[in-house]
């Protein structure tokens, strides 16, 4: 197996930036769980691979890094030993009808539980601000558990988007309605917002539902994506 | 206001260690937002607060820290302008009838984000066992957002404390019971796992209602913060 080279290695360095992942339309994935994800599902993306163990085989272009570079390839406090560079997607999924809207979760270990849990919940699609953390960001691809590839995201103008849709938009307000005192059902937007100021001020006008999980104790709110799994369930439910 | 010594800071510094805080039996919370909690529900156990702002005056016993100093402190990447080193409770709450049961986490951001949605449900009691990372890790005191100063917490041996309980125990497994097949009442404990393993075999066959989140899309598992959530949000609702 080839030896990566210095210049291949600060390329791969250079994706930890969006503007780059953006550029080249790439991005990176670490550890085997991950990789193996890529390789059942995605694996006509993959560009290469890079792995500690010199005996490491495969049918991709894939290259032996010593364990001291892939400690500067990782973003991770223990690298891993295998990683992928892999093309970025083009999502589809126009007929989706259970849809999550996130405006502006900037957490990426919240972006990424929120697509693992609606990916358990069966969501059709995920629509992104602009403002929200890019779904490259490696906390992002770690927190999603693989959910990330088998769920089609897009970066969008909510506001455009949201005002063109035809679905009940469902918004979680603090001041929303009991969202036990209706029957949900999946053909719907779910709106979730940014951790601290929750949704922007000119998406609230364009929800048609706004609902509260209800509370008991005295907690101000709860994490975006504890509150996305308390939602996306009750509207998952059979 | 008297200068923090060096002495002071090699101290505070030792907090950061768990062995640390439980011989002291003391802590540390960082940023105005924890500290205005502390003082409002909590100010029998100030112990002092340190502030970057020289004018700052307070009832506690106060330091003056530089910017630099606090940036040795503060365990976060960017340093807050005011901490408190804090007295440990004794936690109540021996007549709890909705109890969290929390079997080996280890994520500091799980905790304290399963704390804050135990507050918004109305947990009257969190038990944890020794294998769970501390509640005083500084990443748990900020996920939990004050929500640890509000309900009682306590170590325990779960085995010895599953078993003398007579309240029934749901347990989250992936093998268990659709969840929503059951009407659910919130006298009863609540058992959940590890990140990776879920619960312990030995507390396993303690559960008396197996339980499961259903799901629809192809994830494996649900974050263990989000599985809390969703079932403590079914407990709770009235």
């Amino acid at each position: 197996m080839e030896k990566l080279s210095k210049n291949k290695i600060k390329w791969i360095r250079s994706l930890r930036l969006k503007k780059n992942r953006e550029l080249e339309s790439l991005f990176v994935v670490e550890g085997s769980k991950m990789v193996d994800e890529i390789i059942a599902n995605w694996s006509e993306h993959i560009v290469c691979l890079c792995s500690t163990d010199e005996a490491f085989q495969s049918r991709f272009e894939s290259y032996h890094v010593s364990i001291q570079s892939m400690k500067e390839l990782s973003t991770f406090h223990s690298a891993s030993d295998i990683l992928a560079v892999v093309k970025k997607p083009n999502p589809e999924g126009s007929d989706a009808k259970f849809i999550l809207a996130i405006d502006g979760v900037q957490d990426p270990g919240n972006l990424g539980t929120m697509i693992r849990t609606a990916d358990w919940f069966g969501v059709d699609k995920i629509i992104c601000s602009k403002e929200t953390v890019d779904i490259f960001n490696s906390k992002v691809i770690q927190s999603s558990m693989g959910s990330l590839f088998r769920i089609p995201i897009v970066y969008a103008d909510l506001a455009v988007y949201l005002c063109e849709s035809k679905l009940p938009i469902y918004g979680a307000l603090l001041e929303g309605e009991n969202m036990y005192n209706s029957k949900l059902n999946s053909n719907a937007i779910v709106l979730l917002g940014n951790e601290g100021n929750g949704i922007s001020e000119n998406l609230r006008t364009m929800i048609t539902h706004p609902i509260l999980i209800p509370g008991k104790g005295q907690a101000e709110s709860l994490n975006v994506a504890v509150a996305a799994g308390v939602i996306l369930a009750e509207f998952a439910k059979p």
